[in-house]
């Protein structure tokens, strides 16, 4: 078998065996196969697409290039939940302890903000000391501790992947449905789940703009998880605004714990009560989802997921006095408020643009070596459907650099697009699809 | 200008503009974008097709990466001659020295045999002694003293493409018509040339195998060339069946000395004098083909097309005496006759598959830098309708690897398809595009 006999088959539109497919991802994982060869084949993937059988040989192989976990040792229904990205997003940080308070074991195993998009690490290393590079053997322990660990991408879980992500970034092969669909699912695969909750975003916030794309990257990766003999649901959930009121990693992880505290108001609150029910409901905990809805709330009003939370950041080596004292958690040295401009009704937010505007403030990175400013954020005084006056406060933003303040309070501004009538609004949760 | 940004037009479709094209080529040229990126472009560009803007952008920034020659000190009209490849066509041995011999300088830069094709240099060199490999300088001084020299691509002209190929043929990229067109039109506009004939080949033994594509390029590299100010003529003829009677380097050398020393008969001599007539049309030698047709039979008949091409030999150290003794060619040491298994007329030769035959017997290469047995090759006794009875002989076979005698003869006996009616034969010189 020749790497370029497998490009001009994928080329011509031809479908690659399964032997095919183990042969490209097995090939580069170890170096024999080179990037030119492989970034030619992912092109011609990318503009000609991945039969389902396909997609499932590449799932398959970029779980296999890399350790899987076995967690028989934990008895709970062990569930994880991932998002296509988004701004906003902090359900991560709550929707784990809810579940594990109700009987669920979370071993998540989460990403790094990147371009407009938050990630689950940078947040919870907003906490002082807490600490995301736990061995997997560090990891077991906390996850049996506690009943959810919270780690990022490490060397042994889906080696092809980090290799292939940071070849498709540099080749302009990222938003295929197909590749995406290996990239998340052969990750999550790997972490000796039962079952997988798939918060899939769309809106201009979003990787993908169109319900209709959406819905077919969700029917991919749950009907990939069924072949793998995993349940998994997928919510297709509006990412037409910042999720909550929070964008940044400190003032996102206050938010978070403001939630598990028992602020259970807004469409962040929402949204991560039914992932945490959807949760329940994949590890078989309970088979009613009015049932698994009020579990999860019980779990916040009782307190046990706060307790869970607190226990987590001590076992990852995280202050846990920032729980009680969100003061701790770090704090930009300056702030701004930026105001409507006219009176009108909130009809449209750049969702990308907000997400984009804390990037380029520090808050976020544009590659992943970047390094980060977790204090800088800014916390959202309208969001959609709001009725506002000229000067009433939009955004007020927390940021360190005073450099770019003017270009960045109007880019914000323009974000927001405040018209005459109240807008439509979208359903938070369009869709599930099991 | 970052080049993931240029993959991402190219795939969905865009145009780049003439700077983009510049960045690309001349960043990877200067090794500044990784092969990876190029990879991801070409087949993007492959799939998704370039503009004529593109290509014209192409080609030039490909021309100008290396060197351009100035052959201003030569008066007369410089001509080359350049085919797209197919089997036993050895016409540039013939029509460089008749071209030369009726007042055409032909400063020819010529490639080598690739998977089923031949390549000029190879030929060459299979005179004991051809250097192919001279410098430029002394390339310059071949031309002055005999009206044509004879070299392979030098470092110094286009570069890009020498890196582009490489690349392409290890990424399935190779036969894209802007990329072909960009490939061979940046070489042969780098020679210094004032004009330029093309030879389209198009059957079971070219690149392209349908008429219409073929037409297409020849359209393409024309325009490209009317574009750059240097005449151009494109001839689209058969490659259904190996050119003449001879496939391998030895033995087409020989055929070809057999034309200069005046045999005209068959479509190697057709094809070679109607190649040499559009090169003095070109060269502006005549304005009446009928003129320039009998220039290049005279040519041979005269003997002095025979004597250019001694003087080639000797200048660029071949042994002349070949000349009058095709013996001291290198000669196989076994022959095999295959004959046909039942009477009737030769109705189809797989024309590739006569190439790879030479090919895998050792007279040419799978990739660049095998080495190749000059003394391989075909004889073919029988051609496009001729008629045979069961036992005539279609092919002897010159080899000198006994190992897989049965296995080459059996499959050049199943190239030859024999059936009871005679075939509708197709036209030699199937178009003229100006």
């Amino acid at each position: 078998m020749r790497p370029q006999d497998l490009i001009e088959k994928k080329r011509d539109g031809g479908e690659l065996t399964r032997d095919e497919i183990a042969f490209l991802i097995r090939g580069y994982t170890r170096d024999e196969i080179p990037d030119y060869q492989m970034a030619a084949w992912l092109m011609a993937a990318f503009l000609n697409g991945l039969s389902e059988t396909e997609t499932q040989a590449l799932v398959e192989e970029m779980l296999h290039s890399g350790e899987v976990l076995s967690l028989d040792e934990i008895t709970a229904p062990k569930v994880d939940k991932h998002s296509t990205g988004g701004v906003g997003d902090k359900t991560s940080l709550v929707i784990a302890p809810i579940a594990a308070a109700c009987g669920v074991a979370v071993p998540m195993i989460s990403g790094r903000s990147l371009a407009h998009t938050g990630g689950t690490l940078d947040k919870l290393e907003a906490i002082p000391g807490f600490r995301t590079d736990l061995s997997l053997d560090e990891f077991r322990v906390v996850l049996k501790r506690c009943g959810l660990a919270l780690i990022g991408q490490t060397h042994e879980i889906a080696p092809a992947d980090r290799k292939l992500y940071a070849l498709r970034d540099l080749t302009a092969t990222v938003p295929s449905r197909p590749l995406m669909c290996a990239s998340i699912m052969s990750k999550k695969l790997a972490e000796g789940i039962d079952g997988l909750v798939l918060d899939v975003k769309v809106g201009n916030g979003a990787f993908m703009r169109e319900l209709d794309e959406a819905r077919k990257l969700a029917e991919m990766m749950t009907s990939v998880s069924r072949a793998m003999g995993k349940r998994a649901v997928a919510l297709i959930t509006d990412m037409n605004q910042p999720l909550g009121r929070a964008v940044g990693n400190a003032i996102e992880t206050a938010e978070a714990i403001e939630m598990l505290r028992g602020n259970l108001t807004g469409d962040f609150a929402e949204l991560s009560l039914e992932l945490a029910a959807q949760m329940l409901m994949v590890g078989g905990i309970t088979a009613d989802i009015a049932m698994a809805r009020s579990q999860a709330r019980a779990a916040i009003t009782s307190g046990a997921a706060l307790e869970r939370f607190r226990a987590v950041v001590e076992e990852q080596s995280g202050d846990p006095r920032v729980i009680d004292n969100l003061h701790r958690l770090p704090q930009a040295t300056k702030q701004t408020v930026v105001t409507a401009d006219r009176a009108g009704f909130i009809t449209r937010i750049a969702t990308d643009e907000v997400g984009r505007v804390v990037m380029s403030w520090g808050g976020g990175r544009q590659r992943l070596e970047d390094a980060i400013d977790p204090s800088v954020g800014l916390h959202l005084h309208a969001k959609l459907g709001d009725q506002v006056q000229a000067g009433d406060p939009l955004v007020t933003a927390h940021y360190n650099d005073e450099g770019p303040r003017e270009e960045m309070t109007a880019r914000l501004r323009a974000a927001y697009l405040i018209a005459d009538a109240a807008p439509n609004l979208e359903l938070l949760i369009k869709e599930v699809i099991e």
